[in-house]
């Protein structure tokens, strides 16, 4: 199915987030209404999204629109009804507090249309902790976006046990249409999928370093120089398939009881002790003055819009 | 310190790890000696990495060579001995079984003049298991590449317990010199880094299929879509220290604690059992036939090729 861009898209919440989402739905067609209690809050928003739209129009990262086009769908609204009003879709990005989301959730349930979406941009609290009481509660769920959403396409999607079949595929089908790719989880748990993985690999990462395997700049270097490329555009799953003529199954035939004598050995929870936060972080900062972080974030974010670009690149020359 | 490239490789096994590795010495300049037990091996492998040089020409892998310039620095080794001859430098790719490795190593070690270096692209085995009855073996050690080295550039330096600092400083240095980006361990442990870190991931991308939680193209997804971007050119670690204003200190104070009750809900180490490997088989069958997977994995090293160049670019464009 295909969603009319005449619809309507409320943004609520308009920090980093959610400013980076109105450039998502913005330059897929939408209409997008802007609303945060803080006062001047979107006018800032605005202002910053329209400082970033030339850079991201020369990475083409803006759908074809001009930074004009972009800008001329985005309107701010006085009031969170204003924002509500006739909105198909509502994405929440407000602060990661429980006691924020509850509040805000009361007022959104009650003042958009029955079945208006509501999705949270959440990356941490599942949307029952926020949304049992609530009128109409099966419109809800959690469209987890990877900062920034407007240059990193995944979202992850995760319904209450409550979320309503048709509320998770029309979601779906909206990020597919604005060119995000969602995945989907089944149902709601701790870290949701992207921070399990990340957790997982950081677990393992911290335990080299505390036990003087390696230094944290080889640690990085393990995974951006090797396992870090291929995990670009192939998954885990993908990649160990590739390993084997025989496949996944021919993989684990192999290398099934190494990897669980891997396991049993990282099996041990450890807290990040503040000895070992402060060794990585002396680490990190002999590479990186900690006045140099937002340089290099800005750094960062060029180099993924680069690096999606060229996969696009080669998704149409080689296929994907 | 530069290595003169009048000086000669010796690469010990031609099977797909040996001969890409002399294609990675070759296009730096240095003369290959390449040798092999089977009748016929060295001659096959010379034949597959010429088929294999236009291509990678054309993808900017040849380090401004010629196809015909790499060509003409590999040669074939009669014999053993022949291979060794005034050779500074051995890269061993024998087959993966510990009793081949310790008979080779005798010979190695006995034929060698005592400085050369003798490294093993072995994924898993470590040094000192084949290593430590020998004369020289403080010249011994693991340069474990990841498949395919033409063109994924990290590689593993692993010292035994009596492998000389004065050899991994060499070993180090000629990696660098031939542009593979080394990293190193400062002891031996199950699976070295590459392979724990993969180790860690693939257990929870296990788990969460095993559990319910997604499927395998959306585990993939998540990866390939969304963290493995980043991971691509910066590793774990400094995506944490950009993710706050305050480094990783700031991130861990943040999100410490998350992680840690992740690690404890990860802790279990779970062995793949049949039933979980044919699921998630049945599940890649799908997307890709088990006859087809020849084809795929050329598509992967293709796709390979033109992310290493694109990371170049952007490296020399943006700065690393």
């Amino acid at each position: 199915m295909s969603i009319s861009t005449d619809e309507k898209i409320a943004v609520v919440g308009t920090g980093l987030v959610g400013r980076a989402w109105s450039i998502v739905f913005a330059r897929a067609g939408f209409p997008v209404s802007l609303y945060d209690p803080v006062d001047g809050a979107v006018e800032q928003a605005l202002q910053l999204v329209e400082e970033l739209l030339p850079e991201l129009a020369q990475e083409d990262l803006l759908g074809g629109n001009s930074p004009d086009q972009v800008k001329a769908r985005l309107t701010s609204a006085p009031t969170l009804a204003d924002a509500l009003a006739g909105a198909m879709y509502v994405q929440e990005s407000a602060p990661e507090r429980l006691e924020v989301k509850q509040e805000l959730y009361r007022e959104l349930d009650q003042l958009a249309e029955p079945n208006t979406v509501l999705a949270s941009s959440t990356s941490g609290i599942p949307a029952s902790a926020f949304t049992e009481g609530l009128a109409n509660r099966q419109r809800c769920l959690v469209a987890h976006p990877i900062n920034p959403p407007h240059i990193v396409p995944l979202v992850e999607i995760v319904p209450t046990p409550w979320t309503d079949a048709k509320v998770i595929q029309k979601t779906k089908a909206l990020m597919s249409q604005i060119q995000q790719l969602p995945i989907q989880l089944n149902r709601e748990v701790k870290g949701f999928v992207v921070n399990r993985l990340q957790g997982a690999l950081l677990a393992e990462a911290f335990k080299l370093v505390e036990d003087g395997v390696c230094n944290v700049t080889d640690v990085d270097a393990a995974i951006a120089n090797g396992l870090g490329l291929r995990w670009s555009f192939i998954g885990p799953f993908e990649t160990i398939d590739l390993n084997s003529a025989k496949g996944v199954r021919g993989y684990c035939e192999m290398l099934g009881p190494l990897y669980y004598e891997l396991a049993q050995e990282q099996a041990d929870p450890r807290p990040w002790s503040e000895a070992l936060v402060n060794e990585i972080d002396r680490q990190r900062r002999e590479k990186l003055p900690v006045e140099h972080i937002g340089t290099r974030q800005v750094w960062r974010d060029q180099r993924l819009a680069k690096l999606v670009n060229a996969k696009k690149q080669a998704d149409q020359k080689l296929g994907e």
